[in-house]
């Protein structure tokens, strides 16, 4: 069988595979840091160097920023299977504090671990060791086979952890050449648990707001003006506390417009991944879900819209005490998305709730940071049944259609701008550290990753 | 008559007056920064010698601090008069920010304004010119008749304006010399409007509280916890948004135990006082008076206890915006008391109150920072009378027995330690700019402060 002999192919060059992925590493194609722009050109030519030994056609488009990547290789002569995308980032986090990794971190080592061998290094799981799975499941396809199952189109981005400032004018400027494929494939998230794979099939999205209440024209003595006095910290803590009702429910009016119940599938699929709420929280010295209350811990992070008191400040917070009576308090609030939920909506009927709340002697101000409404994927494209299925014939557990707290733009601007769908398989882990010191891959994420993109290509160039 | 000679003595004598106090403002005595420490002491001396020049016994008695000066003038031969104590304070605050003032804070100018002349220096208000007030009087009745009129101490400090750490120890060691006098006359308060003299009766105590809750163990991202994880900003806001009901009134259970409310008398005084509310709350850019709704603005900021929010933080307050879910929220809350409100009650009910609203996977800390009662002047004491009128007879508008809303914690002292009423006058005006830059003293409070003082000691020594 041709599924068979790749994955033997996958078995055996794994330590090849490995090699080649440590090479990668040691770019320290840090995007965010101008310090680093030759260093993210030089991991965008391995990846045009890399790609062109697997025969595509491929080049290094330059941008404002870090250069994209993008080639192309045909599928098997006559082939009539899907046209596919595959997209991945090549940049990776700073590494401060430098001080808290117990090695370089771009000289990358395999090490073995209580919970198996991992590689360890800056970008090991984001998202360079994710992205090099399927690289690597199309190397052995192509070295068993000679030819991939399907036509596919590699896209990779340098600018995913300095904000993608130069990837809607791409996507604009190449639109035609870009949306000729039918679905795109990413690899940017991570396993339900190490035992189970997920198709990530919906991501919330995040409004972002802050508000700055200014009441006296200047800070006020608490002696002299103490009762008379409006205090805009008094204004600023009834309109956070009137955010949520007794049930943990926002009370911003319209808010639940577009959220959606889970179809009884996915909230069968949910039950049986045994989340363990209790562990979850009691890692960060929590036990009790905060959200509403009767909704799964589950739902709460993946499928529920929330609102967020990300920061507060007002008056003299230092040592000691001044008896200040302030000017000025302001909040930075958030609110991640779901379903059809509609951000731009929300953010009117947030400002006029604040605004009826402000009292005659004090005024507001609002500032805007980012409106991106959910990405839910579509489900019903057969792919995500196909990849579901190759994906629970690799783990020991099956598969799951799992949501995401946190947002990942690409798939909403491959949407809005391509009109193409995505589907999202990775393999991390949720104690990867991306993002932190001493990030790490596990082993067995790269090589059961590479043949979980074996089998899905495998399922979905069959249809 | 031997009032009226002092009165044109005074008259006659302004320039020389003037000069003294200029003298005096030359020292840059500020207590609270230790490069000044021997400014401090040039102080002390300077007022160790003038009380000489009117043949006091004085000296400057050292402290862990800066001294304090003590002198003592008895009276006229045979005197059956009362024995008075004087306060006052040499020290000064800081001039930071420098570049604010327009001319050097230690260099005293006598200048014309729009308002009348004004002696401008840091110190000419606070409280080297009121404190000069009585020094003057006291001078002009030793010229003109061999001596005061009734037996005298004066207690100068030097660390006022730093918190008074060695007050409590001197007057505790001093007990038997210092609780001799019959009451304390203290200069540091001010005039009610630049027409109307004020005896000061009510200060309102203060209570500060810092309070600190912690929900996860450490900041998290609200990507992955937000929805389950409980934020502490919100469990801040919830209670600080119950501390005040919808009418304004104070909800920690007990606050108003020993709030009294006005007599008729001390109401109709301040009805006639004509307090313009608006002009004050415009000066600050507010129009509504925010305390309680059924209470006048001078209840309000004189004999009303209140409850502020001097500072709040939590979270990512910096530039930009950051999903952060955090591990800590914390607050700065003061209570201005009045009355016998009782501080250490209304600490244990308002952390009992905050303590109940914790939820389970939450925790707080209480932090204390002081906690002073009310002081309310012992008004039945026949000098309050005989001076009220003694000032209505300087003034173009008769005196008031008024409130503050500040605090000034001597007089607590004066009566818990020596057992002693004070009486607190003053001609500090509300533009005087106290602890900042430019500060000045009215002349016209200097003139007619110095003619006060004589006017209250010949009321007072006559009974």
């Amino acid at each position: 069988m041709a599924l068979d002999l790749v994955l033997t192919r996958i078995d055996t060059d794994l330590g090849g595979a490995v090699d080649r992925l440590m090479a990668l590493l040691r770019i320290p194609s840090i995007s965010t840091d101008p310090a680093f722009k030759g260093d993210c050109d030089r991991a965008a030519d391995w990846l045009v160097a890399d790609l062109e030994s697997l025969g595509a056609a491929v080049s290094k488009r330059p941008t404002q920023g870090h250069p994209m990547v993008v080639g192309q290789i045909d599928g098997p002569e006559g082939a009539t299977g899907p046209h596919l995308l595959f997209y991945g980032h090549y940049d990776v986090q700073p590494v401060d504090p430098l001080e808290l990794w117990d090695r370089d971190p771009f000289d990358p080592e395999v090490q073995d671990t209580p919970k198996g061998q991992v590689i360890r290094a800056r970008g090991a799981s984001d998202d360079k060791g994710q992205l090099m799975t399927f690289v690597e499941a199309c190397r052995a396809w192509k070295a068993e086979h000679g030819s991939l199952p399907c036509k596919i189109t590699f896209f990779f981005e340098g600018e995913e952890e300095s904000g993608s400032p130069s990837l809607v004018p791409f996507l604009k400027e190449n639109a035609d050449e870009l949306s000729a494929p039918d679905i795109a494939l990413i690899c940017d998230t991570g396993l339900f648990d190490e035992s189970t794979p997920a198709v990530t099939t919906m991501l919330r999205g995040l409004l972002g707001e802050e508000i700055v209440i200014t009441g006296p024209s200047k800070d006020l003595h608490s002696g002299m003006y103490g009762g008379i006095a409006m205090n805009p910290i008094r204004v600023l803590a009834r309109i956070i506390a009137s955010l949520h009702d007794a049930t943990g429910r926002v009370t911003v009016p319209g808010f639940y417009d577009g959220v959606p119940e889970l179809t009884e599938e996915l909230r069968a699929q949910w039950d049986a991944l045994g989340f363990d709420e209790a562990g979850f929280l009691g890692e960060v010295g929590l036990s009790k879900p905060a959200g509403e209350q009767d909704r799964t811990g589950l739902e709460m992070i993946w499928s529920r819209p929330t609102c967020e008191i990300n920061g507060i400040k007002g008056g003299y917070a230092g040592d000691g005490f001044k008896t200040v009576l302030p000017s000025k308090a302001s909040a930075k609030i958030s609110f991640r998305l779901v379903g059809t939920q509609d951000p731009h909506a929300i953010r009117e009927s947030f400002r006029a709730m604040v605004q009826s709340m402000i009292p005659e002697d004090c005024t507001v101000e609002f500032h805007g940071h980012g409106a991106s409404a959910a990405s839910v994927m579509a489900t019903g494209h057969p792919a995500f049944e196909q990849a579901r299925q190759a994906l629970s014939a690799e783990w020991p557990n099956p598969a799951a259609f799992i949501g995401s707290g946190g947002s990942i733009p690409i798939a909403g601007y491959f949407k809005s701008i391509l009109g193409m769908d995505s589907m999202l398989i990775g393999f991390g882990r949720d104690d990867d550290q991306i993002h932190s010191p001493n990030e790490k891959y596990a082993m067995d994420s790269f090589h059961r990753g590479i043949r979980s993109w074996a089998r899905v290509l495998d399922a979905v160039s069959k249809g």
